[in-house]
């Protein structure tokens, strides 16, 4: 818990807490119950930070609201979508100031069984102000992953990723603290997950950590949790992070970390399908004397190495994606025209003879208007799908020509080009910026 | 223009342009000759930082490119939406980034007439690294205002300022130099005008400038311009910006500001319907020695209390959008449910007898298809805009939310509550921070 002053001690502790709520109202199994017993943990545990997904309904928000106006007076609900993002945020600290980026891409709005386009995935931050140390807390819920093996939203994904990693590293330049969590959907070494942390510097609290208590490799979608049919092997998955950073004024330290174990002491289910994650972070106020810099010589050079190849393996996956829906823009706008010329044949098919010889048309009146309707639905939908695929098409070309001037400027710094270009940006160099002379 | 290696000479100079294309192809009238203009007019003049707005194709853009090539070889189109967000950025000094916010909201797909929603309006920015100062280059155009005494796009504007200020405020922290330009399609004592430049800082190239050479009152769609047949008043309207602002580290001035008269020498006719903007920016470098703050003292609690109001007003127009969404998103829902009502009823009519009596449907068979293809029709239509009402709604809350959370610690401030607390966003103290001891 952080102490009321923390100018005057030294050092400040933060506690942070996320879950994955699942909660889908009528859907999800003993929604009411658990989001009872959810609340109570958070008013008995008194966290920070508290950063939640998949509150898919704002009167649960509202509940949990009422629930903590002791232990967590301030909240905010980010709305996005149809049904609201499903990200939430408490704190015992007062929020300044919202801001909310709605990932370009998410999904299908016709893939209702998969529902994500629905949720309007975002990425939330919440400007904290904890004494006087700037905190900008971020939560954030990426694009589910279906299928491991054939992971038609992968594309999606890495864009929501390289979106995150821009929006994180450009807003956090002024601040203090840097907290991001959420459920990344995606396991550790997944591109979108290297991307993040090698471009923002994040680092995840589970690596960091000294002391850890939960599941095994830090699994955070168990096969011991009764809620969840889904995972793909024994050990369960780890999907959900804690990342933090801390700036030239404020070291962070990660003094302990712990999950839920698929169960709850007392009661007869888990929180959530997924297991919740507590972080403890130690934050240092910077000593002025101290060297600044980023470790060893050389490992600012390393690192541009690696963003090049990461960000170059996560243009061709956004390549891929930009094939894929060339191709489905295209088939709709053949089924489209198809339909059309249908539609026209058969008038015209009707009309001539009606117009030429005064005969009445050939058609069974039943069968006209069924291909009538027909034709007229195929036109309207694959209209529509023309419109949607030309967003994603935009979309992922934005990303993509984004990412190619990224490794170029990258590149150019590797082989030595101009020094101190990447500073506003958060890619940390290996040496200090010089001091520029005064005039 | 400015000088090759800006830290050793000072002042450095910035010239920028601005200019709304109206690149329609096929529509606005002279479009290649219009852009051949421009372009022999960028790669004479070479300007610093070209920001075009409604270059509607990618064709055009590709073309401008190859053009400027010599006199601009670095540029990027920003994609949006369904024909691109027509925003482009051509420029002598390297870019090193870009990211693109795209605007939650952007008036309706079924105004096809006025065509802004498929534009997918959004802000873009460019990351620039002029010797070693990095500036931060902003491009924006919000959504047209078709009537000004009937404004229907105007919570949509309104939230589009409101991003637009969230976005320049957050993503700008790291620069040494801000320059935001485009068109905002608002006068500038609009609401949106003034919630930006208050918030950001940004100060207004046309008040700044000693000398200004251009239409009356800075007019920028004027009745002079032969392809402008929408002027409100003789005078014409000021809608186009070039803002500016510089850090604790540069200062900026606006040396000169000047803009096309509606009518360009030697050619038939103008560049656009909008008339081009172009500045000399200085910039130097700020002595260490001069104190920090930001004017006289209270000068920050008058700020804030304007702020307040601001965003109280801007609140207001949000929640009479919010208000006019909920009865849209009624009415779709009720039209819905009486096709589905009309629907059902049709099929028991036709049924019962059927079913009950072994006699043929009392239908004429054309009736039948028509009423039921149309019931089919005002499910679907009312569907999609249920789904379009449900997300507006989203939107308009979530700005509504954050609008009501700064507003409340805006107040907080006034009242003399925690001090230094709005530092990282952006919004400017009275006082500078005090140095924090050191630990």
């Amino acid at each position: 818990m952080a102490t009321p002053d923390p100018v005057h001690s030294n050092p400040v502790r933060l506690r942070v807490f996320s879950l994955n709520c699942w909660g889908i109202r009528y859907l999800s199994k003993h929604c009411a119950q658990r989001y009872a017993m959810i609340g109570d943990l958070l008013a008995k545990e008194q966290y920070d930070v508290v950063l939640l997904q998949e509150v898919w309904s704002e009167k649960d928000f509202d509940s949990l609201k009422k629930r903590l106006v002791c232990s967590h007076p301030h909240g905010h609900y980010f709305k996005s979508g149809v049904i609201g993002s499903g990200l939430a945020i408490f704190s015992k600290h007062r929020i300044q100031d919202t801001f909310c980026y709605r990932y370009s891409l998410n999904g299908y709005p016709y893939m209702i069984q998969h529902g994500d386009w629905f949720g309007g995935k975002a990425v939330g931050m919440a400007l904290l102000n904890i004494g006087n140390i700037t905190a900008h807390v971020y939560v954030t819920h990426l694009h589910a992953e279906y299928s491991r093996e054939k992971d038609s939203y992968l594309p999606h994904r890495v864009v929501q990723a390289w979106e995150l990693q821009q929006f994180i590293r450009y807003t956090s330049a002024g601040a203090d603290v840097v907290i991001a969590a959420g459920d990344f959907n995606m396991h550790p070494m997944d591109l979108g997950n290297r991307l993040l942390r090698t471009y923002t510097d994040l680092r995840d609290a589970y690596v960091e950590t000294p002391s850890f208590d939960g599941c095994e490799d830090g699994g955070t979608m168990i096969a011991d949790n009764p809620n969840n049919d889904m995972v793909p092997s024994e050990k369960g998955i780890r999907i959900d992070y804690i990342l933090f950073k801390g700036s030239a004024k404020m070291e962070l330290h990660c003094e302990s970390m712990s999950t839920t174990k698929g169960s709850v002491p007392n009661h007869t289910f888990p929180y959530s399908d997924h297991e919740a994650l507590t972080v403890e972070l130690r934050l240092d106020r910077v000593s002025q004397d101290k060297p600044q810099g980023d470790g060893p010589p050389g490992r600012g050079s390393e690192r541009t190495a690696e963003l090049v190849d990461i960000v170059t393996e996560a243009r061709t996956e956004v390549k891929v994606g930009l094939h894929c829906a060339q191709r489905m823009c295209y088939t709709a706008t053949r089924t489209g025209v198809m339909g059309l010329a249908l539609l026209l044949l058969e008038l015209a098919i009707a009309a001539v003879p009606w117009l030429a010889l005064g005969t009445p048309q050939p058609f069974p009146s039943v069968s006209f208007y069924l291909l009538g309707t027909l034709c007229f639905a195929i036109l309207l939908t694959t209209s529509l799908l023309y419109v949607f695929y030309s967003i994603e098409i935009k979309c992922l070309q934005e990303a993509e020509d984004q990412m190619r001037l990224a490794v170029g400027c990258l590149q150019e710094r590797l082989r030595g080009f101009p020094v101190g270009t990447l500073r506003s940006a958060g890619v940390p160099e290996s040496q200090p910026r010089a001091v520029e002379p005064k005039e």
